[in-house]
């Protein structure tokens, strides 16, 4: 079983210009977009692609954040760009659809990152205050800046 | 740009034997847990495996939870289990880290999915009031069932 691998195929491109975010979806897939514009957000997965090197997805420990402060943390335990599968997941608020573009508030990745999956986002039902997390310098989003 | 691919290899498998659920995570991967334990929640990220077929990878509307009476819909805009990358991601709370497994709660999987990838779980800072979706019947969840 370990021994299986998946292919993915981007179904489009995250797009950054000036001010704005967009996500631009691949015509082969435009079909896939029906109804999206009746959600508000929704949960974009991206490519680490600038990463997809054998060093990068070999990393299994890392200081979360970029910071030698905080502790040396397993990459599971963290949302670090640099890990073995190069998934990458984001809430983005829908601004607006248009044809194929998802006009988005904003999104923590580069221009031209490969988009493998958007699902509608959903609240989740976990009370804030039955979340337990470490302590570490710097917030998660900023993991992956690292 | 289209025309890239990436690969991903599984890095564990869901586990479901009686009522106990679990991640066994894969001797060349144990080390992305260090410091897991610490968090009350992950991210789990598996593959649907089941549906690994072109027909099943070029399904690109359908309607939500399996159900007719719901609206044709973009598989993007759902979660469905048919989808051109078959990612899969499900919240789960972690009840205790036994060395490379993970007991968790629940999750919505098959015994034997290969899991791709996992993110600690940080709350999403969205109000729920600010959070606009359409009224299918059936609850999100029962989607990955269709």
């Amino acid at each position: 079983m370990p021994g299986n691998s998946y292919t993915i195929k981007p179904i489009g491109v995250i797009r950054k210009q000036d001010d704005h975010a967009f996500i631009e979806i691949y015509p082969d897939y435009t079909d896939g977009l029906l109804g999206i514009d009746q959600f508000s957000h929704i949960n974009v997965f991206y490519w680490f692609s600038e990463n997809d090197d054998a060093e990068s997805r070999a990393l299994l420990q890392v200081h979360p954040c970029g910071n030698e402060a905080n502790p040396l943390t397993g990459v599971f335990a963290t949302h670090s760009p640099r890990r073995p599968n190069l998934i990458a997941s984001s809430t983005c608020k829908i601004l607006a659809v248009e044809d194929n573009r998802i006009m988005i508030e904003d999104i923590d990745a580069f221009d031209g990152s490969p988009v493998i999956d958007i699902k509608s986002y959903f609240p989740d039902d976990i009370p804030h205050d039955q979340v337990r997390k470490p302590k570490w310098e710097g917030h998660p989003d900023d993991e992956e800046e690292e």
